[in-house]
């Protein structure tokens, strides 16, 4: 019996994952972060049941991980990617962010065959467990064979299906007929939603139609909206609102909804989302803006009109890596420069962002983010011994500016170890890259002179 | 015999070192970045001999480690930090900047007794040899001690001991005392500097005997100068000229000059850099100034103006690590942003900062920052097999964008192997951390009330 009644103390009986002597990122009530030393995290049914001091005996289980030297934190969350475009990696640097669309991704897109989409997924999951990600919103094409990919990888996703209005009603009904067939699949690590390109590439009465599903199957809808203030710009130049406000207008503010960057938000817009308030997320990945010399996402203001902010990576196409790590810390340095303000988003602020703000945004909040009790069991520990980063006077800080994600020894997935000690346990990555190396060729050829689209929101 | 004679091969006879079947990274004579695949690199006598496609038999050496699949880059060069300063890493954190020196770092610089510098300084070369960084070029206190350090780790640096002018005649004096005392150390890896703090700590009489005691003994002149617009603004409104136009009006533009950060460099100060070409250099630290919200080193303008423009880390009470690859993908970042050009600071561009930029930058150009027959045989190997880094489309954006310094597995500093296969071979990490743990609570004491200085730049 412990010595004191009031301290908790985990269930009796074996758990299936115990951690043991690890230092833990916990939430205060009002979701502060704070840290935990001498934890012990006890895991059963892919579900946390229990983390903190445990007194006396050790709580016996199948797979114990020593945490000594290490820090657990929920895993990071990709609120915003296109995973099986770690095919076109470095395949169109250099361009303008038009040109980008239009001269090198939209035609080598054309190119694309299932299984190539099957395979680049699986490379993106491999990088993504590695990455210490153990959550990601994929928007792209072929999505059954990306949710193959995370079946098969042990990762969680919300996965929707791309469509353009160019598509005519076949675009919306693949991407319902997705979300619905896919829905809790892979044991419930698979969530769906529906996935609109854009505000400037589906037409209003698609969205309207969006909207009214999304409604009634209580899906999520991702899709990018006021991605640069030139979209802003271009949008209330062509139809006299902001993207924003088309959101609104065609009834998709009243659904859920995963905006991806929303770079474009000014201030006319802080009221709908703030009436939308707990159903609106954002996605931000600034690595990618500040590689086409872009600005950022306004996420001061978003934060104070009550939108949840996570951080994503976009494609690798644009961001070059699947690295939510790194955009922990550009996150952190351009949101001073944004702001001016070199007091604004601490490490800890971001910290914040990337565990409790980005579950939000992906609509799975009280289910991941946390090292809470009832989350599911999604747990990466980092290794704080390299001389990077130590010594270790602020660990929020060592977090934030010190470690990278190659600092991450373990991934953990619903109680599932996919990453232990840097060895990827649930993808053979030399065999995907020999399996990729044949079809690169192909999938760059653009002298075909086609495109899967025409790129014109300014 | 090869069977086309103009393809040079090796000299015969043992080699020291070789690495075979490597990517090289190699200059074209107009120094534009190249890369070699199937390469050979043949070290003798801790230079460089020979690097190309190697015909017929393989040479024979004394130690040959194999690069298949890696790519073999020039070391990176850190142009300006200060090394000890990593016992202070995150312990200054979400201050102004003029509180960060005012109430953080200068009253707890008070505390350092010469041992700590040394633990620090070793700690230090172990995070640069782990991140590819071969040579550093460091301004501090107590610098025989830091000697000892990059004596014994093996490393290639630039040392110049701290003064101000508060401390009267005997700043200089111990400054030029260890330049002179030091130049040439370590078996020619210790090159030394005069290393005045800067501008605006340093009075014009004190800058006038720098410049001097320079010219007369050939020394470098490591000195922070613009270090801001704000400093800028200051200076010419305390004494109508430009920071620049003090180095200029003190003389110091005739010597051979390393200014660190260069931020508030404006347009009046390029005629006058601009006379000063092959002697000037600047090293840039963009990821501290980010953090402190501020602006960035006018790299553009600099170059334009034959300015050497290098990559640096500043100390990591400021910047967090001493990651010189991580400063490359800043700069790239950020600098897209400065210049609002999406185009601007290609991956090759930065390539070319951290190699001959960088090796201008510190005074060794024609020595390091190249894989050239000549040159030290100061070489990194970079592992590209990560799921990050695959397919490779682009190996210049492949490196700077997707590869990070976690990826390098190889270190080579003057033909000897400091790293490989990322074990380090002459830092005991733990115990250089066990050492620190007992000095950290004395080092950051403030309560003593006194500061080493009092920050008045602005």
């Amino acid at each position: 019996m412990p010595s004191d009644a009031t301290v908790p103390q985990p269930a009796p009986g074996p758990a299936d994952l115990v951690i043991t002597d690890v230092t833990s990122l916990v939430h205060g009530p009002d979701g502060a972060i704070d840290f935990r030393p001498g934890s012990t995290i006890v895991v059963r049914d892919g579900v946390i049941d229990f983390v903190g001091p445990v007194e006396g005996t050790p709580v016996p289980a199948a797979q114990v991980i020593d945490g000594r030297g290490q820090v657990a934190m929920p895993g990071l969350i990709n609120c915003h990617t296109h995973s099986p475009m770690v095919l076109f990696r470095g395949a169109a640097e250099n361009v303008s962010t038009v040109d980008w669309f239009n001269t090198r991704i939209w035609p080598m897109e054309v190119n694309l065959i299932p299984d190539d989409v099957e395979v680049g997924a699986r490379l993106a999951c491999a990088e993504m467990i590695a990455a210490g990600v153990t959550t990601f919103a994929d928007h792209y094409f072929e999505m059954d064979r990306v949710a193959r990919a995370v079946d098969e990888t042990g990762l969680r996703a919300n996965l929707g299906w791309t469509y353009f209005s160019s598509q005519g009603r076949a675009g919306f009904d693949t991407s319902l007929e997705f979300a619905l067939s896919h829905r809790d699949a892979a044991g419930g690590r698979i969530t769906t939603s529906l996935a609109p390109h854009g505000a400037y590439t589906v037409d209003d009465d698609d969205l309207r139609t969006t909207a009214a599903a999304a409604l009634q199957h209580d899906l999520l809808v991702h899709i990018h909206a006021a991605e640069s203030r030139a979209e802003t710009r271009a949008s209330r130049a062509r139809r006299g609102m902001t993207p924003i406000a088309v959101l609104e207008h065609t009834g998709l503010l009243d659904a859920r909804v995963l905006i991806a960057h929303a770079k474009g938000v000014v201030q006319e817009d802080l009221p709908l989302l703030a009436r939308a308030r707990g159903r609106v997320g954002v996605g931000s990945a600034p690595k990618g803006y500040l590689k086409q010399g872009e600005e950022t996402t306004p996420i001061r203001s978003l934060l104070s009109a009550g939108v949840a902010v996570g951080l994503a990576t976009d494609g690798a196409a644009s961001n070059n890596t699947l690295d939510v790590w790194e955009s922990m810390l550009v996150t952190a340095l351009v949101q001073r420069v944004e702001e001016g303000d070199e007091l604004w988003m601490t490490a800890r602020d971001v910290l914040g962002l990337a565990t409790l703000g980005s579950a939000a945004a992906v609509g799975l909040a009280g289910r991941i983010g946390s090292l809470a009790p009832g989350h599911q069991a999604d747990i990466v520990l980092v290794d704080l011994s390299g001389p990077h980063t130590q010594p270790v006077h602020d660990l929020a800080a060592t977090l934030v500016y010190s470690a990278r994600s190659a600092d991450i020894s373990t991934t953990v997935v619903a109680g599932r170890v996919l990453m232990q000690d840097r060895r990827l346990l649930t993808v053979d990555v030399p065999a995907v890259v020999a399996d990729l190396g044949p079809r690169l060729a192909r999938l760059t050829d653009t002298s075909h002179g086609t495109s899967i689209q025409s790129y014109n929101a300014y």
